[in-house]
């Protein structure tokens, strides 16, 4: 591990802190942060700090499941195609008697002393008399009241972030209401390359940290690290993280009174990760080389982010079959740059433009000497997907 | 298959078109839209309507791939750690000269003259001398011109959707304009269940939407199918497809002039769906049942989408493990809505709620009667993601 404090310039990283550490180092320093109660109709995209419990019972009475005609069960009992039982068909409106069917719509309360609902198929009609040909069993194309959900039930876990469809379907439930994780504020100063005066890392690192349940706020310089700290619950340094001469974000964070647990990690690429606190607040060194920038946040930053926003751990990765061999070195955590063709990963040349070209990546472990081409290994998407600079 | 034209109001599906039916139809009556040149600075999301070509060398010369001292490798051969080279340190701003070492940040150009880049870590410092150890080959910690991509090189391929990140480093290829699709205008009219007067599906569908590459229009009511049609490259009805007494999509899409080629189909939830044509626009009707209209979006109507947006067919899907078994009917291609714990896939009750609680979906194939607990089978996820109602 890096001595905490040394300043790496012009001297490298004698030695790299285990992946292991800097996993460990964060589960210790870094919370779920506390919750809010915000209205159930603009929590789109929020991450629930406790479960949604139903307030209603769901249905709130019996309802057709299906259109057709609503029967009282037990009446068809006998019914066969020889002899079919014969029953008088109503528009509903009127209280059930014995020998009545009434057409209903999916969706529709059952009416009192009807069970079951036959699907038009099932049914031959002639001038008001509806022809049963089988019997049906009771509760047979009905939704009964709580079936899906009773009130005081537990719907929705924590850590579950809503959906855009979700406000509307809460409404079903009586909740207008939800208690969220307060979203964490996260300043990017971006120092990193510029090409041609365009900022490479900030649009790379903005939409996925969005992704993962914070809100990105750029700032422009690093000289602002102390008063981005005040103001964010996590700052992301990128850029200058290194050994070079003007390599200043670990300095630059010292003597703004911070503390650097860990510079210099075994990942590869983002060696050059540093992890630290100023007062409270937990910073991030990364490499500004976009695709160790990349590495570093997706392995390491994004772990923070989704610590501090309570987001539940991603879906499984997809398995895909590797259409070249890789070779790693034993004691790193290595990442290799894959495109995907006809479902198969092959990997790609570290290089800065693989950011572009790469559709995800595939993680050698630090035990591991590499793969044979043709494993079938995890693949981790890097499409950001709809996530855009601010949530 | 159902006969073109036909009402099935208070009749039902008589017979129900084979699932491949459906996508062949979608394959012959669906093509991608025409392209648009815009600016690579407001092209994100957008998708590539021919590949983008690199207009310069990348990079532009050499350059330090990492932090170090720039050398001639040639004058390393006898380093070795008993009689260290010993090489003049320079700042880089005067020619190079035999013997000579400067500092180099990586990205910075090579000082013609030199061919290797040494990290910090394999030399020692003295007073203006700089001693190597070791031998370096030519290009070690290089990049040379060109090696990521040459001028006139296909970079990005037709149906790569533009990422966040990807205007400013096109800015790096010298590309500053794209020829993307044009986005496929569709046309929601959602006349589905609502609950306490709010619209359960448009919420649903217009993000998803937006994710296969269209731009969702939501158009308030089944009357204007006419009128949505003449403005849109596709009409989605959610809502009124079955066969109930006020189920009038389907009559509604004839009385306007159009076809329905498709209307029952052998999918379970979703077998009400239709597919037609109002003059050359394509037209789905979904159920309004909300399980049922987000499977036959994800299944038909995502796919009609994904054709005219000219989107790539999406990652293939993780594998999981189902936590009980799924039985399934022959002859129909079934949606089992899960939800993920540890990994496991546990499948949902089909009710409406489903839709809340899902995480995704299992798809049972038409010649399958179902999965035995704990099989291994693809995962699909509902997670509209980052994508809003709008893009």
């Amino acid at each position: 591990m890096a001595q905490t404090g040394t300043d790496v310039r012009l001297v490298g990283f004698a030695t790299l802190a285990a992946f292991a550490m800097a996993l460990s180092w964060i589960e210790q320093h870094v919370q779920v942060l506390g919750p809010e109660s915000i209205p159930a109709a603009s929590a789109t995209h929020r991450i629930l700090a406790v479960p949604v419990r139903s307030r209603v019972d769901q249905p709130d009475v019996d309802r057709a499941a299906r259109d057709g005609y609503a029967v009282q069960a037990s009446e068809t009992e006998a019914a066969d195609s020889y002899t079919p039982l014969l029953l008088h068909l109503t528009d509903g409106n009127t209280a059930w008697r014995p020998s009545n069917a009434n057409i209903v719509a999916a969706g529709m309360p059952m009416s009192p002393g009807t069970s079951a609902v036959l699907p038009f198929e099932a049914t031959a009609r002639n001038e008001g008399m509806l022809a049963v040909m089988a019997p049906v069993a009771p509760g047979s194309g009905v939704r009964l009241q709580g079936a899906d959900t009773r009130a005081g039930q537990d719907h929705l876990a924590t850590g579950r972030r809503l959906r855009p469809e979700d406000p509307a379907f809460l409404t079903a439930l009586g909740v207008t209401a939800v208690d969220v994780v307060r979203q964490p504020k996260v300043a990017v100063l971006s120092i990193g390359p510029k090409s041609g005066g365009v900022d490479l890392l900030g649009p790379m690192l903005l939409p996925r940290i969005v992704r993962d349940g914070g809100l990105g706020l750029a700032v422009p310089w690093l000289a602002t690290i102390a008063y981005a700290a005040s103001r964010a619950d996590l700052v992301i340094a990128a850029g200058r993280s290194g050994s070079g001469a003007d390599d200043d974000a670990a300095p630059t964070l010292l003597a703004a009174g911070g503390t650097l647990a860990l510079h210099g990690i075994a990942l590869q690429p983002g060696e050059s990760t540093g992890l630290g606190l100023l007062k409270a607040t937990p910073v991030v060194l990364l490499p500004g080389e976009p695709l160790a920038c990349l590495a570093a946040y997706e392995m390491l930053a994004a772990r923070v982010v989704r610590r501090l926003s309570g987001l539940r751990e991603p879906a499984p990765a997809p398995m895909v079959q590797l259409e070249r061999k890789i070779v790693s070195t034993i004691g790193m955590v290595e990442l290799v740059f894959v495109c995907l063709h006809d479902g198969r990963a092959t990997p790609l040349a570290a290089d800065g433009l693989a950011v572009m070209q790469a559709e995800g990546y595939v993680v050698v472990p630090e035990t591991s000497e590499g793969f044979a081409a043709g494993s079938l290994v995890p693949f981790h998407s890097i499409d950001a997907g709809g996530w855009t600079l601010q949530s």
